[in-house]
């Protein structure tokens, strides 16, 4: 193991089941034809843990449970996903079942329900076939660890699994941090839903973690957009256990910053990863603003870029449309003074003091016909940064949506 | 002529040029190739007038000289208006050609440059060829009136023109309100922008002009969506020249009530049109929102479902797709309890108490494959009303916009 300097952060080969004192398991219980569709995460120990939830009027049902969970006390020992089937607008037999999943679970663990956390991703408006998540329950006591396989059975429409990890030093100990997630479109009934879910072996209090994931999902996951959508299920999860035996992390912690960065990689990464397996997406677009009044306008501005259609099919059709880049920040709710807006792509200036520069149409197509596009925005308003990301917007996500069901 | 009772409307076949005392006229100058490019709409008299402009922070040069001209009083005699080249993004030189294109057309007529206002449409970052302005302005001069004219000036990748007219009574004498537009996608360099010009020859006081077009804006132009975006031309303007003699229009005057419904009639039309006819669309949807806790409520979520990526492709696919409009609903900024939403399409309920109904998926199929969607939702938090239009996204949308340059 390579020796950590305090404020080191090392993105290093690994998954949800690398910090000390996790596991994870997937199996295929039977809700999909041949994929697997249930998965779990167990902590050896009780983790202290957090959790943002989707905004949707209409939440799903495990979300209902894992916030029931929560609130009997800031600690899990496992979570269990299942796919295929979101368990939303199920009325109340689907809350049932949302319950019987955790308890069934938890039986099985010999602890209480209420340190079991419930995710569902998949068709919404079905109800679970519970007879196949009891086997599929008893199948995962003989299933040896194995997260891949988690990884597998959390995905809907993605088309690749999606996993992360970081090491760190606290306090001398190494700590490891580690993340796994789907994504694809974003809400419908035959495929739904954005999950995160990150493990860590670090010691946190319970406040501290609960406050960081909220600031970080708003900069990570909240800046990404495939199609403007909100699911009934989407939901980021983070599970500390305290294996690494560091110095309990607090706000006031000299090391708290580093911790926070290394969280914030974590789910940068997850949340790129979702963008870039977008519905029919070939394309992750990284918009970056700068100067901006104060983040907030920064991330409003770089959130409506990777937002327009009319920006996602420009880079789709590799063209280095400015005009349709001024028009998404045009129209956001931030303060722009247009005659300070500088617009770059692949390090020309595209636009500048309210009018297009010359720039070289053929350096400019070459960028966009790269796999990661970055558009850079300028701005003289105060010292506000921002990014998101999106994907480019193409005849695939037209044909993934308008003719499924056909 | 048919009598008119005090509170009727008819729709009549008209235009721009049918209320009393206005001409509309259209001619070729040169920024296209063939198609008609350069439009006026004339009034023998002062004409009152109110205008709604672009909310985009990169407001176009004629938006500015449009303002100037309101600024110096609240009558036109005329409004010049050219497609291809939207004079926006432009600086400098861009402001002088618009204050020279109004100058031209002052001069031709012998009026005050403040009787005019001006409006472009088209690729934006670009000049205008003043010379070509100039040249077209004296071609006005001996070209005789023709409103469809007119209304092919003011297209870009508009396929149809956007015509309506409407008959009403005010205390014994007619009154004729007539309306054109153009619309198409949003904003980029090679054609942009929504414009609206709405003529009457009804006598009305300038406040309540200004207040009403304000009003009824909110409810139809910025009630629909193409593809969510805002051009840097947007602009709604309505001349009332008074040739009528009606008793002159206030807001406590008996009959107010109903001209505003002729203007919303007009107003909304014009914005139907121009959502049936946005870039790649082969159906009009309507969303109708009743019940929310206010019209306010009611606007926003009927505009979430007309502008949803995935309700739009799902009616482009024929797909009775309740989850998508459930997924509209769930993240808008609205009141929503999610136990008490209806969701009706083709006099179907697809989805009520939270849970999906049971519908015949061929009759919904049937109604999709009509040309005029309309999506009903039911709701209990209040009398909140509320429409909102756009179109179906569809392969063509992402070829258009995705390959025009190349």
């Amino acid at each position: 193991m390579i020796q950590l300097s305090e404020d080191q952060i090392v993105k290093v080969t690994g998954d949800v089941s690398s910090p000390k004192g996790f596991q994870a398991k997937g199996v295929h219980c039977g809700l999909r034809y041949s994929k697997k569709d249930l998965g779990v995460i167990i902590s050896e120990t009780p983790a202290v843990s957090a959790a943002v939830y989707t905004q949707s009027h209409f939440q799903a049902a495990p979300i209902k449970v894992t916030q029931d969970s929560l609130k009997h006390g800031p600690t899990l020992k496992a979570v269990i996903v299942n796919s295929a089937i979101a368990n939303a607008c199920t009325g109340e037999q689907g809350l049932k079942d949302a319950y019987t999943m955790r308890e069934s679970f938890a039986s099985q663990l010999g602890i209480e329900p209420e340190l079991v956390a419930v995710s569902s991703t998949g068709v919404i408006g079905e109800h679970l076939d519970m007879e196949k998540i009891h086997a599929g329950i008893e199948l995962l006591k003989e299933t040896p660890a194995g997260s891949g396989d988690f990884e597998e059975a959390i995905l809907t429409t993605d088309t690749v699994i999606k996993q992360t990890c970081y090491e760190l030093a606290i306090g001398g100990k190494t700590v490891t941090i580690g993340g796994a997630a789907k994504g694809s479109g974003m809400i419908h009934p035959n495929m739904a839903t954005m999950l995160g879910f990150v493990t860590t072996d670090a010691a946190i209090e319970e406040k501290a973690l609960q406050k960081a994931l909220r600031e970080i999902t708003d900069v990570s996951f909240n800046q990404i957009t495939v199609d403007g959508e909100t699911s009934t299920n989407d939901m980021v999860l983070v599970m500390a256990n305290g294996c690494a035996e560091n110095e309990c992390l607090t706000e006031d912690h000299p090391d708290w910053p580093v911790f926070k960065k290394a969280l914030l990689l974590t789910c940068e990464d997850l949340a790129k990863e979702i963008a870039r397996d977008g519905e029919g997406a070939t394309k992750l677009i990284e918009a970056q603003v700068q100067g901006a009044k104060n983040n907030l306008d920064a991330n409003v501005i770089a959130k409506k870029i990777v937002g327009s259609n009319l920006v996602k099919t420009a880079v789709y059709g590799t063209d280095a449309n400015w005009g349709r880049i001024i028009g998404a920040i045009g129209h956001s709710a931030a303060q722009v003074t247009a005659e300070e807006v500088e617009v770059y792509l692949g390090g020309q200036c595209l636009f500048k003091n309210n009018e297009p520069q010359p720039f070289s149409e053929s350096i400019a197509k070459e960028y966009l016909e790269g796999d990661e596009i970055t558009i850079v925005i300028k701005m003289a308003e105060g010292d506000g940064n921002g990014r998101a990301w999106g994907c480019d917007l193409t005849y695939d996500y037209i044909k993934i949506n308008a003719s499924y069901r056909t």
